[in-house]
């Protein structure tokens, strides 16, 4: 699948859409998911174009997962759970909706959680969503 | 947490417990889970031994990742999907079942999917599974 470079994350990283942003290093951002499955899911993308992992550099991989154990760690404390969840689709056919790489980040549990979410399904509230990421970026 | 050396993992890495095996190399190891989500889904954990990521060296995380490419691109073949999913759980609170990091790689869609199993609910026919991995190791 050829990157399309207007997709809506690449247009984030250029700074032409907003986002509500946690964490941003050289290789990689991080930022609230806006259609949240839970409270608290947050993505983390590289910077480098790909649109699945297997078309990502490895150590842009490896700089996506460094920045999901930073926030993941944050929305622990955050949301005050002791665990937390990583999905990362690749491809429609695994329900990937935007065709940049993106890691999910969830404090707790999701699999089989009642308060799941459909994915990419329900837009949030952006100022409620921004109160929550205030609270993740204090812990970062 | 405190690392369990007696965990179910530890003890394939020690040779002490079968697995159906998919893939090994210097920092990691795949293998079948024998209580399967969904057909063809495979597990990836390190060698280091770590309950989480948040515990677990990047280099050791980076190298699962690596392997999680390979596997999972080899279950896209072998399953017929143009997609893989991965998930990966820390920590009791997130569901986690076995206390050593490991990453589900499954082929095709597990969110929503309505053949979904429960997370390590249900033993599988380990001799149908055993034909199910030497197809996905041909592809490796």
């Amino acid at each position: 699948m050829a990157y399309d470079p207007n997709n809506i994350f690449a247009r984030i990283l250029r700074g032409e859409l907003p986002c509500i942003r946690l964490y941003e290093d050289d290789q990689t951002l991080s930022f609230m998911d806006i259609m949240p499955q839970l409270p608290g899911h947050a993505l983390v993308i590289p910077k480098e174009p790909a649109v699945t992992i297997y078309e990502l550099s490895d150590e842009s991989m490896a700089a996506c997962l460094r920045t999901a154990k930073k926030v993941g760690k944050a929305l622990e404390q955050a949301f005050g759970f002791n665990g937390t969840s990583l999905f990362q689709l690749n491809g429609t056919e695994a329900g990937q909706t935007v065709p940049h790489v993106h890691f999910h980040v969830l404090p707790g549990a999701f699999l089989q959680s009642k308060a799941l979410k459909g994915h990419a399904a329900e837009m949030a509230d952006l100022a409620e969503l921004e109160i929550l990421a205030a609270r993740v970026r204090s812990f970062l």
